[in-house]
């Protein structure tokens, strides 16, 4: 992975001369990570337009850094950015800059402190802007996290019946998906049963599904960083004529946004092309979320796939597509993939059914 | 708990005035939660000197945060913050303190520029030095995410045995846990055996446990947001000497460290207590940790109890104790207990055994 992560950082350091800057601090770890192959909760990194980069870290985690980040400096500290700020000063760099969406107002003004004669300037979102179009080594990844999490659904199929509650069929699932190979999870799952589906984002308690239920549920593995997110709804029991029309217009929902998630389409219209016909059956504002959003080494990360957001989704984008219906009191109805915007069409990354199961 | 949180909130608004502002604008969400009550992913709290105090979530919270913060004006909106500041503007605010350790260099130019002539004052961790002394509302809940942590090790002991994957372990204590009444994990379970134990936070992977080795074991309970933190070492097969003396000398400076957390006692005291011992026997380099830190609504949080940190702990303050000695290639032991200072004496809150258990 040595040589993905030296053509990130050229990306970057191009970025950053561009911007009129000398160097960039990278203080945001899963920046960090993007740009060096290094995980680690003190890390900070260093990249410049002329000369090496650097990496700085502390003891715990500087045998690691020698290993993944071998083409850098590697800068041994507990002060990561501090470090690195009087490191730039030294090379002569005059402007130095740094992310302003993760530098707190407190920590920039005791860099600041240092008094290096250094000139800060606010670099906007330039690595996450990057981290949008992935390299076919981070598809890999999110392939492997998807096909555990499909593994993994399959798997819990038999245990989802009436009487078990939501908190143990959670357990099960994050357990399933630790078997089949995850590092971990990708988010916390939800299990949302019968009047519970109302509520996007429910954490699974102690209700015992029931006969009549429609159950949601939201989860993904984690593999080597990289996020997976999928959500299925499932029927416990012969669902009602409401249910049923009500999952079908979600599954009709979901295959219009995924066959619009195509290069070159505004992630507006991709949110649209669900969006519409949920609106034109008149749950318009039962569908209260964006479309779906960018994954990769975050769960969430750019795009934003909603009404409000600009842009075009272009080749090597992995996103999700997941449009939910929530009726108060009743129920929801959710269904979610991990697909990756390909100039011969989407590649879908999960791949579990989406025939409404009947358990 | 709404009396207790409006009791915070009347401490803080006396901090706020002796600082020079009209109100302050708390950001961060832990802080919010402390507060108000309401745990949410998006919101923001206005705690002014005169006059009501303001919460601002979006719609998904809007419910929960009239139950939970029902004498406080709830105000709906998803852009918290800057709601916020803007009612404070309405209000007459001249100086709206802010967290400058949350609120980000992006996030602030964005505040100040929607221009309501308001001045911004960062007030430091106002919020984070009230929340150092628990109520006993919150010693109960820590004392309920103890007991069950205490449980769930006792519940995992029959699997501690050869051939078992560090993995494996953290899966099934993990469950134990939820099983026994925790909302969730205070953080992620470590199991280090071997020469794993030399690595202070190693992450469970493939490893079997083997006779011979010292597997050390950290974790614990979160109930109600309140974090327990136990670590435990034990013994699979009969150990070596330089195993149990390791494991002696830990233990009593552990026990040392326990006995000197009294109010009155100075945290870098508390800290020689256990690092003096572990110095004198030859071990003082292995030992690359603070003593220990506060635990509450965060795992960690202040005090940091270190050789570098100035304080006197007081009643009711709650930490954790836990030295540690680490050989590289070789093993580890650590011994980790939660505990509350009180005038009385320290109440440890967690009891699990620490004589050597070998297994």
């Amino acid at each position: 992975m040595g040589e993905r992560q030296r053509e990130r950082r050229r990306a970057l350091a191009a970025a950053v001369e561009a911007a009129g800057a000398d160097a960039l601090l990278v203080t945001r770890l899963v920046n960090v990570r993007y740009l060096t192959g290094l995980n680690s909760s003190n890390a900070a990194a260093l990249i410049r337009v002329d000369g090496p980069d650097l990496l700085c870290t502390d003891g715990r985690y500087a045998g690691t850094a020698e290993k993944v980040a071998s083409d850098m400096e590697i800068v041994v500290d507990r002060s990561t950015d501090g470090t690195l700020v009087g490191l730039a000063a030294d090379a002569g760099a005059e402007t130095l800059g740094f992310e302003p969406h993760d530098l707190t107002v407190e920590r920039h003004a005791e860099l600041a402190a240092l008094d290096h004669g250094i000139a800060f300037k606010p670099l906007g979102h330039l690595v996450e802007e990057l981290r949008v179009v992935k390299d076919e080594g981070e598809i890999d990844l999110l392939r492997r996290a998807c096909e555990i999490t499909d593994e993994a659904f399959e798997a819990l199929l038999p245990s989802i019946r009436p009487g078990i509650t939501e908190r143990s069929l959670a357990v099960e699932l994050d357990r399933h998906m630790i078997d089949f190979g995850a590092d971990g999870l990708a988010f916390d799952t939800i299990v949302a049963s019968g009047p519970n589906g109302a509520i996007p984002h429910h954490s699974p308690g102690p209700r015992e599904l029931a006969s009549g239920d429609l159950v949601t549920i939201d989860f993904g593995a984690l593999v080597g960083g990289y996020h997976a997110d999928m959500t299925r709804t499932v029927a416990v029991g012969e669902p009602a004529d409401w249910q049923r029309e009500l999952y079908e217009l979600v599954r009709r929902a979901q295959r219009a946004a995924v066959e619009a998630a195509v290069p070159g389409a505004e992630y507006r219209a991709v949110d649209a092309a669900a969006r519409d016909m949920i609106t034109e059956a008149g749950f318009g504002d039962d569908f209260p979320h964006g479309l779906g959003h960018g994954v990769g080494l975050e769960i969430h990360e750019a795009p934003l796939m909603s009404p409000r957001t600009t842009g075009k989704l272009v080749d090597r984008v992995p996103i999700t597509a997941e449009p939910g219906v929530y009726l108060a009191g009743r129920g929801g109805v959710r269904i979610e993939d991990t697909l990756v915007a390909r100039t011969g069409g989407p590649e879908l990354l999960t791949k579990t059914t989406k025939d409404l199961l009947v358990l």
